[in-house]
């Protein structure tokens, strides 16, 4: 393997699902694999990826538990967003040099045969700077935290809006775009370096470390109104917590249960799950994807504030595909600030 | 104690509540009392009660569990939906012989202070008949079923509802408006003869003995298309079976979580919480109360259907206030059917 990011190669290297993990991915759970660039069939497309993101619901489509999508089989090439560039086209709908995002997976080379299978999404000129924004603030995560925090959770002015996983890709992005909404924001995280880049740089109210603190308390003076929203990425015993808070009808929008994913026994709910009759609350589960329709709307709004300053996302670049089976263990444990992504090859 | 339903006494008896249950209610929770029956003062209303109704959330009232109203405090007496007819006013806007529902509580009188503390109603002319359907399915439970269902659940023809308790006075309810809504319906109880009565006398498609049935082999046949309302009573392991056949957006009114009131340890959530995330399911909570203003529509909606004989409601009418903390099990154990109700007097 090439410590190297290059441009072109004469192979395509592939990372496939070898093995199901067990607890904690392990570089072991993926096998290598250098195949022959593919030649084009009528309608296919050939595109070279340039960024692959890592995310938390990577986790997911390893294990063979009930999911949103089918499970990445054994064999397959790891799925993951990415995005690239037209190499090649034998489809009317994409030509060369064409920008696009969607499921590219672990790998150089990634051959398009049938929308939507792969949810490929072309960026339209004028390309965003930095490129990889596409798979980040302006990607999927971006989109995430927009439709997660306003269609499901509906703030108003004035309430009170937790997340956690806080300074996570996800987490950040809601944060901000709560606080452009009006609402007070608080942040879990899992260090006092995360809560002071929180408050200092990216506006949150207050933000709580969790590892040092009583959260229960810590929220009761954090959120002295009570918690209106709950943007949770965590689950686990974090959310049972924050549900103590809630007031009448919060709203929790699920976005992930990243504290359940590498979990080896079955994990039960909150154990405040009657909370949910008590407060009238609405918990509701949603995946970006359901949101295809409406992307243009995140992304419009998600450019402005971008470009304005008020919205920022911290960015961690791991250079080579070679690194990624390492690189991911990074989204599960406590030093990520903000998105990951690998870079695989370079535009021009 | 008489055992006999009088309508004018001399004294008003009252059970207060004298401690908190342990698991079950005990008979031993409840006070039995006789105080003069009250004068009244400027603005107050003397109503004498005809109809107690006796519900499952009366075991969340009991309790110091945190909870949608304040609990009953210890000596207080206890609270109740009940009907009544007022004997005495001093306020303008009730008058002798008015019929008012509300929360006037385990006792033959109440004074009415200050609204809206005890959530009354007006039952305006003509009477619902039997004049007891005013605590009934023209009451708090048909308006529970009727906004649980069509407010918060959204059924559209052709999909499939799954009610818990489904032969209790809400869950029978639920499953005949979801039929009149063109739903597929099956009710899980916990007899073979109460399948019966569903499936032939209120038109369930199918009705599930949990108790001597695996309930997931069952819900896999008889509910071929998946689940896409659960309109929830109980919580608890069914619940979570249900889950696993819940649809792609999938939605749960949480109405009750009746198997969990007598718990005496911490209950937790489903395991399948996680299938929230994954099948992008909604769950949410409701209280009646908080559809007070909109009243009227179920109200018009539920007595049209029941002259026209689409919906029908059993009930259990158990003679006697003196028999209210004996009856009051009924609720919990596995012989109920329908909707409990004590007479307390009659109209005239």
């Amino acid at each position: 393997m090439s410590n190297n990011v290059e441009n072109k190669r004469r192979v395509n290297r592939q990372f496939l699902l070898l093995s199901r993990p067990i607890g904690d991915i392990k570089e072991s759970n993926f096998e290598y694999k250098e195949v022959p660039i593919p030649t084009l069939n009528e309608g296919e497309v050939l595109i070279r990826n340039l960024y692959l993101s890592l995310d938390p619901t990577n986790r997911i489509w390893m294990s063979d538990m009930v999911q949103y999508m089918p499970p990445v089989e054994l064999g397959e090439v790891m799925r993951g967003v990415a995005m690239g560039v037209v190499e090649e086209s034998k489809n009317s709908n994409l030509r060369s040099g064409d920008i696009v995002t969607g499921l590219l997976g672990w790998q150089d080379y990634a051959v398009l045969k049938e929308e939507p299978v792969n949810f490929i999404t072309k960026i339209h000129p004028p390309l965003p700077n930095p490129l990889f924004t596409a798979v980040g603030l302006l990607g999927a995560t971006g989109v995430t935290a927009y439709f997660g925090l306003l269609d499901i959770g509906q703030p108003k002015p004035g309430e009170t809006v937790v997340v956690s996983a806080a300074t996570g890709a996800v987490g950040s992005v809601v944060g901000q775009i709560a606080a452009i909404k009006g609402c007070r924001v608080v942040g879990i995280t899992s260090s006092d370096e995360k809560c002071q880049w929180l408050t200092s740089s990216l506006g949150f109210d207050a933000a709580i470390n969790y590892k040092n603190t009583d959260l229960n308390s810590a929220l009761a003076i954090a959120c002295p109104k009570g918690v209106d929203i709950y943007f949770d990425n965590v689950g686990g015993s974090i959310l049972d917590t924050v549900m103590s808070h809630l007031n009448l009808f919060a709203r929790i929008p699920l976005c992930g249960l990243i504290s359940t994913y590498n979990s080896t026994e079955p994990v039960p709910g909150p154990y405040n799950f009657g909370l949910i009759l008590m407060k009238r609350v609405r918990i509701q589960g949603f995946i970006i994807s359901d949101y295809r329709n409406r992307w243009h709307e995140a992304i419009k709004d998600l450019g402005q504030w971008m470009e304005s300053g008020k919205i920022k996302q911290e960015y961690e670049i791991v250079e080579g595909l070679e690194n990624a089976p390492k690189a991911i263990h990074k989204l599960f444990n406590a030093n990520k600030i903000g998105k990951l992504i690998v870079k695989i090859s370079s535009l021009n």
